[in-house]
């Protein structure tokens, strides 16, 4: 009774007419029709499914269960579901009308209607059903004390049908729990493909059990088991999810050759191999004139290609720069006696030896844009990834591969380990404007991936550099093209990025991890307030030409608690803008809160500090902002005549490289107020 | 430059003689001579193994250089250890004399001796020196801007043998992941046993190759297959961890039984068994007098313990209540032919037949108090847990069985899961002073064990459940029986909490997730305040008699992210305690910040509310504190007349039951204040 009393006296969040634009959708469907009303959801919600799914979709249906009872407290009577039409009055009647296959160019779509008092979901497939679950999901609504759907229809399909994450798992191991939890998300946001990076210079990750060397000798000790394999492949298929394995060769073949080194290149017959424990680009590569390269690569084909049901299969072939072969007598002879001009097509040589071995297994051959030469074989699937930093058109193999008549996919402009902003990414698009491309060219467009590069990246901060900017590229690969409104993903990605929490998604959490550390069990809110305006440094700076970090290096500075896209940067920058279109008093405060925030936060640093050593790497950039904070704070407030030399002197010093390898990311916003 | 110049003018905190009490070691070493100097820790610093260890060493080894570089940041320079004597001249020397074996009574004794230039540790196996590893990581000093370690010398060894954790990974499943990083968390706090509950009415969670119905029907799909447990196992094993298995027979048979009926007790011959969704005690129950029931187990057995090495094989016994067997003419006709009186001699014939079929895989049989009857053989190894609860002497069982010749561990007293304050199990001591035994009667009593059931834990949850409040029972089973200071417990474990998270035990993490939860994503300053002050209720009531939660309820309520020994109750109580003594302005004012604290609050909650359903339950309690606060303040501060009639009524009515599961940890506090 008393619980009921007091109710009637708080603030109520009455049900409202919900604008479109209002909806935390993402990826953005096809079409919606948002009219009036409202479904209440109560304890006795339940849903039902009917027609001919694949059991996918009951673990899917539960899952979904327990994710809204979570986030609703509304103790949900129905359990578990593991069957057909178990309850036929249900309100959320899903329906498929045949058993997905996971793969490329399967039927994704579904209709979600949403009627007052019941919910449809019809699909052809389980993998579109499953897509129009977690759009139920995001269109969760709440007032003060219950929880409802708006009415709406909604007819939906992907763009493209390669929607991908690719993570590499060997710089640094990222165990199974980091893989599964990322499978939940990349789902989440209707992405179908998950690329696993399994071998390279700094390790090689999977058990062969006919070369137990392969681990045993190169890597550390941290690899996946089969059985593990086969375990993340059953969770990924659950989730609609294709595993597609890369085994880097000839190139990055530090870790193999550790294990092998007779397969390698080098001349002299007591060569030795080492692991790489550094970023960048290794000489170590395999020799393509050797049979017993093809016969140890021919027994790890036959134990990798049954674990992973998928057609394709990554077979690197980047960033040979053939000095192992030039270096090689017997390797040159072998390109003349062979009529192979140059390393190019010895390479050709090489690749186009794998597709039979890989055919056998029903698998395509997939490579990075390098094992695109003329006499490829258009079977091959060409992985672009080529751009600025590479000296090339961003992407231009993309449109190359496609005229050339290979299918094709999109990686360039979506490096997330670059530590570059959510738009560079969001903007784009796998079939640029400006190319005129036949209908055919278009189709083998087969879409894009993230990538995630793990040079920096461990289980604590891995979440963080993935999500949620591969939202963004998600929505990107799903969405109608037209869908491009910056301020739109920015207020949605709120949202989204909250709700990954709920997957196990780590980027929010570790954050105060890294920063507890950092303080040594001191107070962080300095410190998450400063972080909150910091990034990485970007384009690899951080890693100075690869040459500061080893592999077993320390990821759990400042750099680390940081983020592209730092989350107060961008409020910042609004104020500014508000502030600079119209200086009223409040849009003056709603900046001068800033300065003064961070001029408390510097102080606050400085006490920290006298306790945290790993604080005083950060402690000049705080001073930076501290002291720029001051005297924009006396021009803002018109206190103080502008000294423009000063003002200009520090933002000219401000992000001067710092120990801490972040850069502040507010200096554009301050250079607006300086003018 | 300019950093260094910077670190000139920020405050320093210099090097000083640290004093013996100020070390935050866990569980406190059986000898520390702490004299003066420091071995000042940098980059080049190294570690180096002798002796004739077990591999696990290597392990432990780089996981402490890891776990070093992580915390201070320092970029060590050493990688990976694979082998003996890699670095002759290292400054960090272990010596093994042989190789550890993990199970009881092995040596887990170390020696560590810190000096300026060099430190040692010497153990006579690997299983001490990695505890030796986990002492030094916990002497690890600050100054503002560098790390060492004191000067010390330090003798350890345990005081009990059994220093264990259970979790039940039935009433909710807790995946592998889970299971490991509590496994490093033991680790750090020098526990050797993991027990592993794995079977009961709500859920069969081992894959049995022979017989797949077992998962396929009394699972819901989740279970840990025999890959996994190896996985687990070797994970344990490197880090000096007995893994004990249990199948819990013959009660808390449910599920076995729903996938095996034939082997119930009940009479129909079309018996229906169902998989358990509540809490509490079922009444399926194995028939003793079929001999297909030994026929099943004995095909268990023998695929279960050939998976875990260790000598123990837990078979539960526990909570039969011979419903079944009572109510079955057959059953009670065995009993008059085979001369058993009661259903406890039956469930000894039951038990005693089990012996020989684990004997013969080299394992001895435990059980929960239960099995202790009058025939049951003196080479089980007894479990006592009933206490106050289930209206006995709390532990009484363990005395009894040390007594009569059994050996003992002791779980009465570690039931973490009835979220009871740390000091109730810290000071719970497995040989009371009280209790007069011989030497051979004390040697029986194994040690300890804390006792993490499930019904209200996930993995979400799970980590604050099982810790700190396990380091003070880990403590109380490896240090003298003498240490019993909970000042120092409290103030050493605020360090020792905070370093859990470097080993990915989520407690304080997961915390803040459920916060955005019940928040919707607001900011979560205000309920975390109250978070601070709220306990779960205890002694099972939250579950009203494991009525109120489903094993597939929510458990991201507020009552889940509150945990025993709310962190503010006991710096509030402190401060209540030194404002009484003293009512000075300063004392007074660290009383007075609390009710202010809660006042504002209060309105924040309220606010937060409006779009936030899930904080609607917490409202009348912060609304009870709120008031309460005002009145006391009002006192403390000498504004008003008291008005105890007010106060008092307040207070009487302020923990009355709360729909959020919750009780507000602060009320003897408050009632000091208002005599």
């Amino acid at each position: 009774m008393k619980y009921i009393l007091i109710l009637l006296f708080i603030p109520f969040l009455s049900i409202s007419q919900i604008k479109k634009e209002e909806l935390d959708l993402m990826p953005w469907p096809q079409n919606i029709n948002l009219t009036s009303g409202t479904f209440a959801l109560s304890k006795s919600f339940k849903l039902n499914i009917t027609g001919n799914p694949n059991l996918r979709i009951f673990v899917g249906a539960t899952n979904f269960l327990r994710r809204l009872d979570g986030r609703t407290g509304l103790f949900l009577e129905q359990a578990f579901i593991t069957k057909n039409n178990e309850v036929p009055a249900a309100e959320l009647q899903i329906n498929c009308v045949r058993n997905g296959k996971v793969g490329l160019n399967e039927d994704e779509s579904y209709a979600l209607t949403i009627s007052s008092n019941r919910i449809m979901i019809n699909a052809a497939t389980d993998l579109g059903a499953l897509h129009g679950l977690e759009t139920l999901l995001q269109l969760l609504q709440n007032t003060s004390t219950s929880y409802y759907f708006p009415v709406v229809e909604i007819t939906d399909s992907p763009r493209f049908t390669w929607r991908g994450l690719m993570i590499d798992a060997v710089r640094h191991f990222q165990p199974v729990d980091v893989i599964k939890r990322n499978l939940d998300a990349m789902a989440s946001m209707k992405m179908n493909v998950f690329h696993w990076h399994l071998a390279d210079d700094q390790g090689w990750r999977i058990e062969i059990k006919k070369h137990p060397k392969l681990t045993e000798l190169a890597s550390d000790g941290y690899y996946y088991t089969q059985e593990e394999i086969r375990t993340v492949v059953k969770y990924a298929s659950e989730r609609g999810i294709l595993v597609v394995p890369e085994i880097d060769v000839p190139g990055h073949g530090s870790a193999i050759l550790t294990a092998y080194p007779e397969i390698g290149s080098k001349v002299s017959n007591e060569v030795t191999y080492t692991v790489g424990r550094r970023s960048g680009i290794y000489t170590p590569t395999l020799d393509p004139t050797n049979p017993k390269t093809y016969q140890l690569l021919g027994d790890i084909f036959d134990e990798v290609c049954p674990l992973f049901p998928g057609n394709y299969f990554h077979i690197g072939g980047d960033e040979n720069q053939g000095k192992e072969w030039d270096a090689n007598p017997k390797i040159q002879e072998f390109k003349k006696k062979n009529g192979l001009a140059n390393n190019h097509e010895l390479q050709t040589y090489f690749t186009m030896k794998l597709i039979p071995m890989l055919k056998k297994h029903n698998k395509e051959l997939m490579g990075w844009e390098e094992i695109m030469t003329k006499n490829m074989s258009k079977e091959a699937i060409i992985h672009s990834w080529k751009g600025v930093n590479e000296s090339v058109v961003p992407g231009g193999s993309l449109i190359a591969a496609a005229k050339n008549g290979y299918k094709t996919v999109l990686s360039n402009g979506y490096y997330i380990d670059l530590m570059l902003g959510i738009q560079s990414h969001y903007l784009n698009d796998p079939i640029p404007k400006n190319i005129v491309l036949t209908a055919e060219e278009k189709a083998r467009i087969l879409g894009g991936e993230a990538t995630m590069w793990s040079e920096l990246v461990t289980p604590l901060n891995i979440d963080s550099r993935i999500w949620p900017r591969t939202a963004a590229i998600a929505e990107r690969l799903w969405s109608n093209e037209n869908i491009t409104d910056l301020n739109s993903l920015h207020k949605r990605l709120k949202t989204i990025s909250f709700r990954l929490e709920e997957l196990g998604i780590m980027h929010l959490r570790n954050k105060d991890v890294i920063l507890r550390n950092i303080t040594n069990n001191q107070e962080i809110k300095a410190l998450r307030d400063f972080s909150n305006v910091c990034e990485p440094l970007k384009n690899y700076k951080r890693n100075g030409g690869g040459k500061k970090y080893f592999m077993f290096s320390p990821l759990t500075l400042f750099a680390d608690a940081c983020t592209a896209d730092a989350f107060d940067a961008y409020d910042f920058d609004i104020a500014v803008n508000n502030y600079l279109e119209n200086k009223n008093i409040e849009n003056q405060t709603l900046v001068t809160n800033f300065f003064r925030k961070w001029i408390a936060m510097d102080a606050d640093l400085i006490n920290l500090s006298a306790n945290a050593p790993l604080i005083q790497p950060i402690l000049p950039l705080s001073k930076n902002l501290k002291e720029i904070s001051e005297q924009l704070l006396l021009v803002v407030e018109n206190k103080k005549t502008v000294n423009l030399d000063v003002i200009n002197g520090l933002l000219e010093q401000f992000n001067t490289r710092s120990p801490a390898d972040v850069e502040v990311a507010v200096l554009a916003s301050l250079k607006k107020l300086s003018q």
